[in-house]
């Protein structure tokens, strides 16, 4: 089975520039964490675009919907910001065929303690083990697509029911 | 849903003592792992033993599975030593009604670079995910057991079929 | 010898949150720098500000040479941004008596690669081998107050020699 | 000024292989940890042998006196085994001219929390900070040699005197 990774951006890839005090989406660490994890598998990785999750619309997400739709690959994990990451799953939740698996952090990746390696670890075996359908795999749990929602004030993904 | 976690020892826990320039199984990170995984969810944690697992035996894997077949979860996820994780597993095959998944790591999860949190991520996933039955989750693949071994030359795991 | 450890805020503890999706300068590493580098001498934390250095003007300053003027300890380590470091040098440059020695990061200590614990253990060499004056322990190298400032569009520091 | 570091092996380098379950002195992380602290110096460093420091004997140390006596540097950060690092540190201890720190770690560099990083930082600092002598940096202190040794006991270095 091959895995295709589809990196949007989020804070999973969120870098620091101290020259400017900011604190930017940068390349994707999905190769470095994958490469950690020392994991055995095919894959190839998809930048499709490189946004905080609140700024993803919805053209973007009929973009990722219709890369998808044509796209040959029948397992995806893909990488997104937290803020909107149940929207995006909602509006992929009726493709039929695919396993889809929708993953992030709530810390980056290049910090010392992130979630967002224990997350990855999670949506791979999610994508390997669920039936076709699609999942958002956060908090230490793997929630069906239109079933979950982040709480902002606790800093935690829930089920909606 | 709750998981109970089983730590046997293994790479996952091995901790360094420079005194005796000693490399041995510590206290379980399976605790740390978690924590920083962020997981939201209902888990308890039992440390069985702190093997190396070319030391567990066959009186080792018969007192893990009657801990199990006695016990009233259903859901388990077994830190384990790498060398004979296939055997443990093998030996747990025909339990009946319990999601059971065995990981461990190829670097001790104290290394600054580590499979520990990829592998446990992907355990939490597959034990929540899966069908009853008993799994491994390493080398970024969920195997089935009796159908899985490690290759010590390449150091991963691999299907053996 | 005692080591009186000043933090003034910058990037060195500067922390993410993702709510929010700001980065903000947090309670100090300090310690927990001090603890990964097993010291074994008699020091303490005295927070005074937490700023960006940017943020930090000559009202700062001011505080910041009454406070060691005023101050019974010998040697410190100040943890400053990294902006205006070179300026506060100047500020406290002909203070006598003391040893002091300021550093910061250019990378986030919370980051998993980070260049403040290097910097932490540059100055807590330094404070100790140094003679009386006013130090800048950054980029690898020391420097005396006065001559050494920030090239920001290198991310890194330079003597102005 | 430029900085000549000298590897010798040591807990510093050490890495764990699990096919083995062996701990081993691998490949210096000198390197990698000179990179992360962003240091901007010139420098280079020699691999001069691979060795846990109870294994150092005198031949090896007559060795590495002789190396420096017969080179053209004059600032050396030598990385070492911390069981007999006092004694390296005494046979160099009278060496004229140049100014020479040795340094290590308790637990290897390749660890999550490890003091290499922090005590090389210290050893950075003193190389250029220091009059010519022999140092070791360790535990958050600079020793001179022959007035510092190992406390097996407490895994730390403390004064003779």
């Amino acid at each position: 089975m091959k895995i295709r990774f589809i990196t949007t951006g989020g804070t999973i890839d969120k870098i620091y520039f101290d020259a400017l005090s900011q604190f930017e989406v940068g390349e994707s660490v999905i190769e470095h964490v994958l490469k950690d994890g020392l994991v055995d598998f095919e894959y190839d990785v998809v930048a499709l675009f490189q946004k905080d999750s609140l700024e993803i619309d919805d053209d973007d997400r009929k973009l990722l919907r219709e890369y998808i739709e044509k796209d040959d690959a029948t397992h995806y994990v893909i990488t997104h910001g937290t803020d909107t990451m149940p929207e995006t799953a909602g509006a992929l939740g009726d493709l039929d065929g695919q396993t889809i698996v929708l993953t992030g952090a709530l810390t980056p990746a290049r910090f010392r303690t992130t979630d967002a390696v224990f997350n990855v670890g999670m949506a791979v075996a999610t994508v390997q083990v669920a039936k076709p359908g699609v999942y958002i795999a956060m908090s230490g749990q793997v929630f069906d697509a239109g079933a979950v929602r982040k709480n902002r004030a606790e800093n935690r993904f829930e089920a909606t029911q």
